[in-house]
């Protein structure tokens, strides 16, 4: 099967496909059983990422499983501040704990320098996917956009409202300005080094871009975005980007007007009717099933995988959810939708 | 001076004012000193909510201090579950513990035949207030919308996804539906006797609205909020209503149409070209300055607050933030701002 074949690339160039291809955010992780068990025999979930057999491995379950579209690669978005040389760890019940960056002695102590061979791992998993992978099965390569990376370097962990790092740019955004710069440009060479390992998609993952006020998301999550796919496209112009700033509403418009990606992934609050007539003229619109109607299952999720896929028919469109799929996820339920989309 | 002087109710009736009206959301709370002193004298928060003369006074605390337009009642939205019989502390630290309601029995085991009495100390509150303000101060009464008062009774605390209450919708949606419907009820009984105890403007806070899906929004969102303002309309037929059903996006539009709100109060992440554009022909818009902005203060502060007053000048709006005040806010960025807005 050719590239042009594959329906994920179909899509992100604009056309509509026979039916969407589907795939789902967080697609390999806990709410599977074998991939519990592969997790299992790593204690450190960091080098568990940086192990490409294991990485592989776990990429691959939810493909023979459910026979996705699309595989996204199994890694983390905080890969990128422990390559700049930020202290990061994964403790069990409480999630990744950093060691905060937050003031502009610490964003000096950072370095691009080493980036590419502490990231080595994950371009072999790229390389060992691509080789892997169903004919018909797009490989995606994604990051952490520099915003929502630098509320955990700033907050030393995740917290629900990202004061810490709303608050350091507002009070020092000269400093702020710096870890963001960094941020692209790691971020950038990442993406670029992922493409040369296989990735034919990246998404950009900006968890959360939803708290900061408009002028802050332009300064903090469009501009960013913009100069990471203009670095990305410099050196590889076909690769697809699809952009994922979680939580922005309106301001979506904006955000595809500027940074000229060609997908943008849309959260479950979003309003479908409105995505197609505004979003979907400016980008492929990827999503946003309910993340808990997936849980819970049943006719209500026929139902509402229905609506998504009579909303978007006859227009380019990637079948999703509107946020990672939840540990407790029947792996059932995840069959009957594939099934449903793929029919 | 008439009621038809106070700016905020001009505001709310239509009128673009000479200079907009100012209040900020839980302006009597913990940043200001004065409120932590009398705080301090009771140990239980409900119990404290529930001592009019301390209600009373930390409501009037920022009013003497900074000159506000409008007072909000001290109290909080989980008096409601408290009224209809679920047990519900505060913790320190943790924030609302509440026991949770998961099932068909334990909805039905809630009544609202003791709401009146209950609550009783709320409206002496609210008349004590009537009589103390300035007489250019609007007093404003409230609610939590039935969704996000749901998602605490069922959750048992907050959480930052809801997730409990929105499987249980999904779960068992006469369950859920059985439970918003004694919410509605005691919500517009509540707003109701505010009314008649001196709450000349109410507001609904929705604050978790932005975590559901667009069908389930106007489940569990739009049409609770459409029958609560039915009921309070069929008897104050005057009184202003404001809705703030957070994080919605462009469903703000569908949430204007159908409950018929005069006023909407919007959130931080907001665009406030796109609110002028769309919102303000529907409702007074109120919000939408940046809590952390005001934490952080300086000059950003001062060219935050003039964008506001900029964006909406000839429009009736009202001047607020968009969400409540943090703890952390040195009083005098508010003192700062209150200045600029009222010159």
């Amino acid at each position: 099967m050719s590239q042009s074949e594959k329906l994920l690339l179909q899509a992100l160039a604009g056309h509509a496909t026979a039916r969407p291809p589907i795939w789902m955010m967080r697609q390999a992780g806990r709410f599977l059983p074998e991939y519990r068990e592969v997790r299992a025999t790593t204690s450190s979930f960091l080098e568990f990422c940086y192990t490409p057999e294991k990485a592989i491995e776990v990429t691959l379950q939810p493909i023979r499983r459910f026979g996705f579209d699309a595989s996204i690669m199994f890694a983390d978005i905080l890969v990128i501040p422990d390559a700049l040389g930020q202290k990061v760890t994964f403790q069990e019940n409480v999630g990744p704990v950093l060691e905060p960056v937050t003031d502009a002695g610490a964003v000096a102590r950072l370095s691009a320098d080493g980036l590419q061979n502490h990231l080595a791992p994950v371009y072999e998993t790229l390389k060992g996917l691509s080789a892997a992978l169903p004919p018909h099965v797009t490989l995606i390569g994604f990051a952490g956009a520099p915003w929502t990376v630098a509320t955990y370097m700033v907050g030393g962990r995740g917290s629900p409202t990202q004061a810490a790092a709303r608050l350091l740019a507002y009070r020092e955004p000269q400093t702020f300005q710096a870890l963001i710069d960094l941020l692209v440009e790691a971020t950038a060479s990442y993406l670029i080094a992922q493409v040369e390992a296989g990735a034919e998609v990246l998404q950009l993952f900006d968890t959360w871009a939803g708290s900061l006020a408009p002028d802050q998301f332009e300064k903090w999550c469009v501009a960013p975005t913009k100069k990471i796919v203009e670095a990305v496209r410099a050196i590889h112009p076909d690769v697809p980007i699809i952009g994922f700033p979680k939580g922005v509403g309106t301001k979506a418009v904006r955000f595809l007007q500027e940074t000229g990606v060609q997908g943008i992934s849309v959260d479950t609050g979003t309003d479908m009717i409105w995505a197609r007539e505004t979003l979907s003229p400016l980008a492929t619109v990827q999503g946003n099933l309910d993340p808990l109607a997936l849980v819970a299952g049943g006719a209500e999720l026929d139902r509402a995988t229905d609506a998504l896929l009579e909303n978007f028919a006859g227009r380019p469109y990637i079948f999703n959810l509107g946020h990672g799929i939840e540990k407790e996820t029947p792996p059932e339920h995840v069959a009957q939708v594939v099934r449903r989309v793929q029919a």
